[in-house]
């Protein structure tokens, strides 16, 4: 039979408030006696408090929200492990929701987890600005950590966040020294705050050797293995000249590379390619390829180390984290 | 301010446990009258019942506990979405956790999600058999659904597993009908049922052409890369001969293409080779991998809607679904 906390009140001779409060370490009104006795009657009894039901007294689930666009994009995966190893390491449960990134479906996930009563939300948004979400977790008294994709504002509680400027800047700034001077540029959706970012570097990257921007060489993808190979076989039935690709993304340098291939293009000979992420198809592919290297499992580490200071009440010494990336040289290089 | 059900129970004039059986829809002792005053002033009052509370009465909290051995494996991500997808359109979280084959992880996550009280598990075992997780969920009217790994016995409620047998019989059998005698089978953790299975599977084809089982190149990997470029070297440098590579996952099959790549033997002119998973990296290496298909997304789905039905209290008209196996021929194989 399950033993309940009315029982151990009964057996106690005590209400249930004054059990929950024995059970929560909430010792204020409740004698030394009372509570050692209680404590008696719970280890004899085998009594184990629900963690809902404790949920209703400490305001704790030991459940943390972590909303992505979707799992099955090769970048995530890591990300989620850092975020799952850590918060597992101190005792929280990780709810994994897929945002595709649709708006709608982000909200209802945060509506779900606030009446879920999560301890703290990890987000990776889809939009470019987050009070929606910091408005009504904040009058939860829910923190906010978001990562990844970048938000404007500052509607959130922290933040760990990938220099994606700098990121882009390294890899234009070697194609640059290489001598290139018409590096096409996939992006990301152009709606995206990082692709903006990762523009930006790019545009530096040239304007510090004095390069024209071509407008004509810019293009936009959706970080999709299809767009990178579509965009790559666009130019050239345009016949644009370039002599260097630069991708916001791995998969989309990977159908690059199959766009050039099924052209005849010697990649790196004639043409070099560096994409972003360092996703473990890039090892796999050949040429092996030249990327940007983000962080991912170092990401999620972070975040959730943010979320569960703020869980606890701690402090945090950095509210907005930035991870420097790197650049990783393989053979789609020379 | 927070309303809670006390403010509605005093506003109502009743007590605290009549306002919770209104809300939960248990309307027995409750007259009707009183019911639609209370109704009423929670709806003027706009006071929403958190899934917390409700779950202590309802012993509902909408969510499942998904156990799977790691994220960061390339076949799990896409099978993580298909649970995920078909629980949100049913209004389920997802709780995820990674064993990383480690059976004491494994337990420890079954107990948090009793602690958190989940609705239902469902469990990518890394051990043999499940009467742990199955006794102490049962106790507590939890259901379990098993998917991926096989396992000894049906200490479960349901299960979806693969026909891995056959899969692997597809496989041989393929290469055997192109005339291979000598198929190197690179197999995974020899301790696991699913290892057995697609052994089982290779002998049968071999034997069915009365082709004697080499037991020299039947070789033991970990579903790691490097495990299968290793094989595959060790084999190079003792000198046995092969013409043929089946290997039970995708990320051996690329590694034992890489070692062949090392020695200056050709893909698929002097060894043919056939993965197992068909996750996305086998289109994008080159030659592009023949191997085979396993539903990983639909697993999830079909994981996900036994499980669902089991929560629900509604009949399962099958408790063990077998998905079958289809094979992707593409430039690994002639």
């Amino acid at each position: 039979m399950k033993i309940t906390i009315a029982d151990i009140a009964r057996m106690a001779n005590v209400s249930k408030a004054t059990v929950s409060r024995v059970i929560n370490n909430k010792p204020e009104g409740v004698s030394k006696e009372t509570r050692e006795n209680i404590l008696r009657i719970i280890k004899e009894s085998g009594f184990q408090p629900s963690m809902v039901a404790r949920g209703l007294v400490t305001k704790k689930t030991k459940s943390i929200g972590l909303i992505i666009t979707d799992i099955a994009n090769s970048f995530y995966p890591l990300l989620v492990r850092g975020v799952e190893d850590y918060a597992n390491k101190y005792g929280y449960s990780l709810f994994l929701c897929n945002s595709d990134n649709n708006p709608e479906k982000e909200k209802g996930y945060i509506n779900a987890f606030i009446e879920k009563s999560v301890d703290g939300v990890i987000l990776s948004s889809s939009m470019n600005e987050t009070s929606f979400h910091y408005n009504i977790l904040k009058s939860k008294n829910i923190p906010l950590v978001v990562l990844d994709r970048c938000v404007e504002g500052d509607q959130y509680d922290a933040s760990v966040f990938f220099d994606n400027t700098k990121g882009a800047y390294i890899a234009a700034n070697y194609l640059v020294n290489r001598g290139h001077k018409k590096i096409v540029f996939i992006s990301g959706p152009k709606s995206l705050i990082i692709s903006r970012h990762r523009l930006d570097g790019y545009c530096m990257a040239l304007e510090e050797k004095n390069i024209e921007i071509d407008e004509d060489i810019i293009v936009e993808g959706d970080f999709q293995f299809d767009s990178g190979y579509n965009r790559i076989i666009e130019l050239l039935d345009k016949g644009k000249e370039f002599t260097a690709i630069f991708a916001c993304n791995d998969l989309m340098a990977i159908g690059a590379i199959m766009a050039l291939k099924s052209r005849n293009i010697e990649v790196p000979k004639q043409v070099e390619i560096i994409g972003f992420d360092n996703v473990d198809i890039s090892r796999y592919i050949e040429p092996q390829l030249s990327t940007v290297g983000q962080p991912a499992y170092e990401m999620g580490v972070e975040g959730a180390k943010q979320l569960i200071k703020l869980i606890e009440g701690k402090k945090i010494s950095n509210k907005d984290i930035i991870l420097k990336p790197n650049l990783v040289l393989r053979e789609t290089t020379i």
